[in-house]
């Protein structure tokens, strides 16, 4: 037999799940919805699910599936395979022993890590990070998590580096409130949460959108990264105009990278900026470049690993483990 | 004889000159004007005058001064003794031979180097940045200027990395204007420049301040720090006004360095802070502490240098070219 690995991204708003060769090809995959917050006990169960399902994609043999990595959001501990305090997931314990409940459910090692950072390690080792030694990584979510790599490395400083969501674009009193309780911060502008709860202001204020009315349809609890696309393509103005302006808030907080560290690339990744594709990533490379004081511009790029960047580093981690 | 060295930093506002020993000790020092806009072909006899003024202060054997660094604004050509493109000097040439006309005047070897770098070095070796592995060294003057310094050596990033300057603090059409041409850079609220700008632009509007009468009283023509920190600690409205917002948004964009690269530390050094003192030091370590996401926040110094981090710099190269 060949060992393979999964890989589980558990996100706010929906779970991915990778199997992987041990040299590293992605076999087969699967996408599901977050539980709903009402009904965070069935995640364990819900991740298992979706580690058959791309058992059975990858058409392996389910015994040479030998470990599971997952990547959670908020505070890991990595010993004792808990994690908490994750704003994505609101309503989450403070420490939760998911390594352990999901274990229960596939009679397999399980361990966890940091998601952005896991996603971080994936593009460094197999994604587009391997054309810049020092890159921003960005990925787009609910949230918007990052990380610095500088010379090949995850730059950690005290051991907090890489919130860029968390780089204020807006210092001014009336700017935009994040999810972390203060204002301005570029996550207020350029997650899912941010951008829904402006959406949602504005359409109680009366602007017209079909935003709502999709999600609706679709049976969701939030604006998915799918619903804001297709708004946009289907010319909302209220989508156009938040998308934009998330662009725009990127670009400032990127040039403003930029011009303190001097990366050779931005890495744009996530499901948002994914599924909103080339044009946007064309809309948040001019913003920056516009910001840029030196006279190079590092081009900024869409991530090679799609929305899978998370899952790819977490069935990394299962290898290494293994 | 010892040898002794002296060490220039030529600042939009004021030239400042030490004379330091082989060992690093300053035993001398002078500051004076910088030439007015109208008058820059004065600059190298004034940074001669400087330089001579300095060592009477010091009281040594003209002779043991063997050699002299200058730190400049703006884009330095080392070998060829040059600089241009300062932005806090509007209308100096683009390239102009400094190195050889102050040479001329004082019959010793002159190197330049970029004033800030100068700066960051110090800070470095001789001043609270060897408190710090990790700091962002930040200088308030005409401009912002600072540097990166990781691990204990300045972070150069593909060659531009430190413009702290031109972080995005506001990213909305209406931030004010800074002098790199964009908006809402952080050099914009706390470099002198753009503070003068905006009380300017207030008092035409009517609002009643003393800044320019301070300005006129002392046959200057431009509100130096000294100018801003008798108005601040007279109870000037604007000047207070001006002041707190410097302070804010250089909290906002220290936060934003915290939380993107989590340095150890932050020095704040430059004419500005140093005139402005302890009080400043607070309201920026205060407003920066709101911005950062990690529970501990890292401490924000000024430098033990004060106002001289350049010129010691300078000096220290004028050491290591002999």
């Amino acid at each position: 037999m060949s060992p393979a690995y999964a890989g589980v991204d558990l996100g706010g708003t929906s779970i991915a799940t990778v199997v992987v060769s041990a040299g590293g090809t992605i076999m087969g995959a699967d996408r599901r919805p977050t539980p709903r917050r009402s009904q965070l006990d069935e995640v364990p169960a819900t991740i298992a699910g979706s580690v058959h399902a791309a058992i059975v994609d990858a058409a392996c043999d389910p015994t040479d599936v030998v470990g599971i990595g997952i990547g959670c959001p908020g505070q890991v501990d990595r010993t004792a395979g808990t994690f908490g305090n994750a704003s994505t997931l609101p309503d989450w314990p403070d420490s939760f022993p998911l390594a352990a409940e999901v274990s229960s459910h596939l009679s397999r090692p399980v361990v966890l890590d940091n998601d952005v950072r896991l996603a971080v390690a994936a593009e460094i080792s197999s994604g587009s990070g391997r054309a810049f030694p020092s890159f921003l990584g960005v990925f787009l979510g609910t949230g918007v998590g990052a990380g610095l790599v500088l010379d090949g490395e995850l730059w950690l400083g005290r051991g907090n580096a890489g919130e860029f969501g968390h780089m204020v674009v807006d210092f001014e009193v009336d700017a935009r409130p994040c999810s972390c309780g203060r204002t301005g911060c570029v996550q207020a502008y350029a997650g899912r949460a941010g951008m829904e709860a402006a959406a949602r202001a504005a359409a109680d204020a009366g602007r017209t959108t079909a935003l709502f009315d999709l999600m609706e349809f679709g049976d969701r609890d939030r604006l998915t990264s799918s619903i804001w696309e297709r708004s946009v393509r289907g010319g909302d103005p209220l989508a156009q105009e938040l998308v934009a302006t998330a662009a725009r808030a990127l670009g400032a907080a990127l040039g403003s990278t930029v011009n303190l560290v001097d990366v050779d690339g931005v890495i744009l990744g996530g499901g948002l900026a994914v599924a909103l594709g080339e044009t946007f990533r064309e809309a948040v490379a001019s913003a920056m470049a516009e910001r840029v004081l030196a006279s190079s511009v590092p081009p900024v790029r869409l991530t090679a690993l799609g929305d899978l960047s998370g899952a790819v580093g977490a069935a990394m981690l299962a290898a290494q483990a293994d």
